[in-house]
């Protein structure tokens, strides 16, 4: 409820063309509503051009199908991330135009806006093969959101020259994602490069005394580069959202 | 604001004796003031006796002294808990009526209700003479709320009889705070001999594998015993106000 | 064995139709028997309407069978916690009127007491949709002590609006169970709304650093609001015995 | 090697009967034997009854079926802890009179001592109906070492009376193995009630802040109650042998 | 050494003017230089407008006092983290205009820019008084680069309407910068809030299961809010670069 | 209330010497006195010649001095573990004759009994020069008790040849005490070389990763050796109490 | 590109039988391939005998086989760690010829060199059956690289006469690789013994209180015998790299 | 004993120059010094040039120098580690020429071979100023066994081009020691660059969830690079220990 609605009202009350009982009816309810938290649903889908996600880990197929459902209809697309071979199907059974990406485990229904070519981009960069499904998620969720991405898969800093051979993209990213397990040494190698916030992810690859990515989430909280923050294990959607945050703030560059 | 106010305002508007502008500045800051958040701090001081209380740990005595002051004015009376004995002779200076609860670590200021004798009563136990710091500081923040204490100190069940012995409290109690460091086994016991809830408080007493106290806080967590809920290691306060909150909802028994 | 009990032994020595020898043997048992635990056990029962209660996790189909076979025996009926699928079919075949809560993972026989109309209530309140089983798990354990239960479920504080939409529920409720994973930030929050016991569950749901609920157990453990004490990770049967023992000390108002 | 034989080598020399070369041979491997290594192993077997013991976990059924026969061989039985229903299989193969005492996991080939009716005896006592595998594997490790038990199965302390109505068996125990999980209050409880040695045996048994049994093991090293040592969690094989190791030097009381 | 240098270098040697030894020396060096690095390290002390940092925990006053004379003549000024009132006498011997912010425990020589009025700012929000220092070093980090601050302390979320009551800030922030020991549930509440990014600094407030901010930092990387990233316990200044970086990008606005 | 005294009531009930109501005066509270508790802790004193003791970490030295007077009186000695400087300045005070034992950090005031010379002995085995007060405190508690002792100092297993050199030593204790600290090794060497039980002490000499002391604690707890049982971290009287209830139980052989 | 190279491409600048265009685009490319990374990986392979490995564990067959095909084409080998049964046989369609390592789970595809008979040798020792998988790990990495292995396996220290019993191998090996899980008192025990570098292998062999190998991880790092260093949990294929590395350098002895 | 030894005094016997009970007595004593262990300790003497060492940590001044009194007596020389001023001090006392190296916390008493100025040399590597103690720790002790050192400091990976600088230094190197706190990123990138062994010692520089060192540990024990062993945080001496141990063996080159 914003001020011209409070100031109609009132003003109905100040014509008499409105009583007072009726009036303060309308406004017992004001007080959350006039948190603006509704416009700020609003103005979030708006801006972010997504909306509301589903996480798919932990709920049943038919949960999820019938969270895509509401939300098709509430927003006109859904996005689930951590999404089974189960829920594809059975969403699709609705939604025959369901969109799978598999390595990234992300599943989309409806249109999303494409990655604006023009714009700012943030370098999804990872270390190994298996970090590959954490770093396409937190790819995919960028590009579903309309920035750019650009990938550098498999340059663990164990081979630094693969890393470093490709600098020039780094430079010229508006944020990076370093995706990595085992040590997590990527995320200060990265962030020691470039000068733009750099979102770290930890993965749970690895064995033994990597704790299911503790060892690299304490790695990369402790960074000695300067500029770096971090997501949950395996959190490549979180991270994803971080920097599309940062990176839809430079549109105008 | 209530709705008499709110009826109030609404009324002058429609007599014409207020200007809408008028009406609508005073209305554009109800949103959260009417969520009822004054109301509710109202109450709770109302009904709790105390109000806002002042955690000491971590604060430099001049950062107490000055929320104290704070207090007293607004709410007549200041509580401090964790209070260090320079934070005592500092608000001293202003309060020379200060009372210094010492074996609690607790600070008073003004006046307080007095434990209720008629009322249901807490039965705060604890296990060795290390934990009765704890124990007082839960006791008394139950007393200085108005509820009546019983105290059952050095009763560890390593010595099971001096436990037993004591029985016919527990079984009066309205509620149980329950303060144990070491292996923390006071707590499953009572909740085996009580049908009330138990409010259990593991204390950092201890060495070596009690880990400042985890110990005896997973143990507790995992009481075989129905109704024993956990506060945080050393909490007493935190555990006096839980065991309050259960004996005042007794008044009429 | 009761005062009258013993008073008529030794009525029955001193008037000379009983011998020494024969009173002694009756008295050498005496000890523990008028420790009055039978006396506490009975009174539980006839307290609480439901009596000891069967924790399935961990035992065979068999082992549960033949325990609720023995409670049906000796307390008229059966509550039998995280049941699977397996016991409730072996269950059946002895007890066709088994009653499967499956979202709950609870399993009764016999006659349980109706949650009272007018009594005092429990606001159980849940943060997502993977929260639910512990939740239910908690209310139908209030509800089959007899005790009302309002349900507020994904109400998680990362859309505050939710919770707050609803906060005319907590504010009358009697006692609070907060039902919570990932972050556990729910039971804090409410903490701060309500001036009631607020019984906070900590979950498993989440991944990574949630440590299968570790996160969110110590965030609990760690609320800045008074009058939260918490129980085990996905204790819902816990939480619930603790908040029925509150509410039901209230039926009198 | 003893002194004797060393010395009829020596005196063999001195004779002129043995010559220096074939004396050199012998007493080159002189070093490791004559540290009676080999004298302390069979020392053991006789003393203990046993001889080395067979751990399954983590073995094939194939490995252990090997280690049996070899074991056949040369002990004249053997001692299979932690098999699986593979393993008894494979071994009956070979032995058919195999046994296989299942509750505890256990499987013996040959003839064991029976326990000594007259001897003293090991109270192995446990809290839970899931803790009896454990607490069998105690106690069958006990007998099958020819020394006697008696059990006091599903004594918790949540239902203290149910421990204390069987306390004149603890009183008269020479030795106690306490087995629990969940908050393993037992063997404090227990600790405090007997003055012989308690061997405290963690469970697995519990869940969510029971960390498979850490919560347990942790409450149970810093137990009150003097007198109390802890085995590795589920260890009911080494509780078996530490107890009868302890009762072993009673036989002639 | 950028192309230009390397096409006059070449053209030299093509023209004769300059013999292969001398191209070749000055090629010899090119591998890391080229690297640009140097470029780097450069553009990064022009964009960020302070260029190294030094952190003083650790180090002794000697140390700090050396490093700052040799960042005062190569950059014409130094900051000093985590300074002691040691480090500062120390430092003031020498440069006696030195700045000394006590609260986030900061120092500074030389000039610094001013935070540009028009810009975007940054929101940082403490929860408890306690956390202040951490929030200033945060803030006065942020302003120190040049960039606005506006600071909302003691808004901790058991006093949500404390929170509430400043949303508009919050909404109008380019970034938010969330500072809270305990439960950390505040980042949390804000990233429900707001559709920036919200950088979570967990701090060492709190006792007992706050494990010195291990429990604030689990919560907030399990923050259910999107737009949460997290950096080490109490490491305000990282946040502050993190914060800076993103408004930072936003100038052109 | 032993049988006698019960049938001497009994009796005068029979005989009219005595009223039914006297007689049931004091029957209302045999229950717990008959759970022969009293008798328990009179007979634990006269067969382990100490009784209660005193656990002086933790405690004021003011309190320290009234619990040695109240053990005086009632005991006719008392010892005092964890004993501060300053206990035994105030200690002394009333008890000039009390005696410190320094290395070990415990205080005796009255008689105690001397170690029987022709008794089984412990061996108390250490590996480090700084694992001595540990050691001493288990070794004093045995010999306090009246066992004999026997001292195997300095023999850590990375310089396995000064362990082995006093095997022999090892091959006749009744029972061994291993305390070490770092990796822990000591207990299982030890527990591969005797066959008597080990008691394994886990102290907190280490650094780093020793994790003060759960380093040893883990690894004693999964010693491959059989027969070894572990206690809390540095917890030498424990130990020692632990191997004079098994020494005492030889003292026929 | 080393410095005849530039020198060659600089002359024919001055030369002029190429432009300076040409020459540039040479260089441009310079930094990082003169940072001698690629000479550093031909080096590699050229010394080690092997040059990179897959790290089998976390990937599908389907990336293994394509990496495997790979490396054949670019290194003439390849070498698989943790190859899984399916690994094996997808490999083995393209590659028949490629050998399955089942104990050690290795792959290997083309040919490798043979251990030196005459070159020094690494004695690779484990304590119990399940720590064999990791010890062949090691022992076949390192004769895959060309170096001679002593295996010395189920020489735990709980019976320290088989491994005294082998002392002489461990006396003439030029380095030790130490696997064991459990306690992991073997490398400690062998540190002792030796005066060459010993790799520690911490396995997670055991259960409760190993913490899937965190146990002997954390004894291993606290070996109180000099010249231990240790690798993560089960790596016996890092081991074996690191004593490759040591005893390569010894060819010449 | 060698075996020439045991010849001549067979031969003795044998030819009657000697009695059988005078060899007896000679012979008796053989079992563990003909287990060379004797010899093992002089050649180690021999070979590494130091032999055994004190650990200062965790002893007083007085314990510190009696060991130093005895080795001298007994090693000419003496090595103590972690040497505090006290100690230093009164060392002195005794032995004027005690050489203290403070930034190492080493003390030496004696004559210490120099290191070999063409032999194969260590890199020890280090990334901050507060690592320089650990890693002078490190360099010292190669450098007191006798072989060279060249020290790498100040070369954290946040700050690539610092270490890639000096890269020519690291490949000519026999190992490398990398010291790193925080993330201890270091050891990997190292790891990654050469191809000898590295020792990687995390250190307890850092704060919040760098737990004092485990996280660079966690780290390090990760590393995705191969050839890379850890020892304990802040363990120069092992560290030293090590790469002596490897350096040693290739002085032949």
């Amino acid at each position: 409820m914003n001020q011209e609605h409070l100031r109609s009202i009132l003003q109905a009350v100040a014509e008499g063309s409105r009583s007072v009982d009726s009036a303060l009816t309308d406004l017992r309810n004001l007080p959350y509503e006039d948190l603006e938290f509704a416009n700020l649903d609003h103005h979030r889908a708006l801006r972010t051009g997504v909306g509301e996600v589903v996480f798919g880990q932990g709920k049943t197929p038919e949960q999820v199908a019938a969270i895509v459902d509401r939300f098709v209809e509430q927003q006109g697309r859904a996005l689930v991330t951590r999404a089974s071979p189960e829920m594809v199907e059975l969403v699709r059974q609705t939604h025959p135009d369901a969109r799978h990406y598999e390595a990234a485990r992300l599943l989309t229904v409806g249109e999303f806006p494409a990655p604006d070519p023009q714009g700012p981009f943030v370098a999804v960069v990872s270390a190994g093969t298996s970090d590959i499904p954490v770093a396409e998620e937190a790819a995919l969720t960028i590009e579903l959101h309309g920035a750019r991405v650009e990938r550098l898969y498999d340059v663990g800093v164990a081979g630094l020259h693969r890393l470093l051979d490709r600098r020039q993209i780094l430079w010229q990213a508006a944020a990076v994602v370093a995706v990595a397990g085992m040590e997590g040494a990527l995320a200060t190698v990265i962030g020691g490069l470039v000068s733009v916030p750099v979102i770290a992810v930890p993965t749970s690859v690895g064995y033994g005394a990597s704790l299911n990515g503790i060892a690299a989430l304490l790695a990369m909280l402790n960074s000695c580069a300067p500029g770096v923050s971090v997501v949950n294990i395996d959190n490549g959607f979180g991270a994803g959202v971080c920097a599309y945050m940062i990176v839809r703030n430079q549109k105008c560059e």
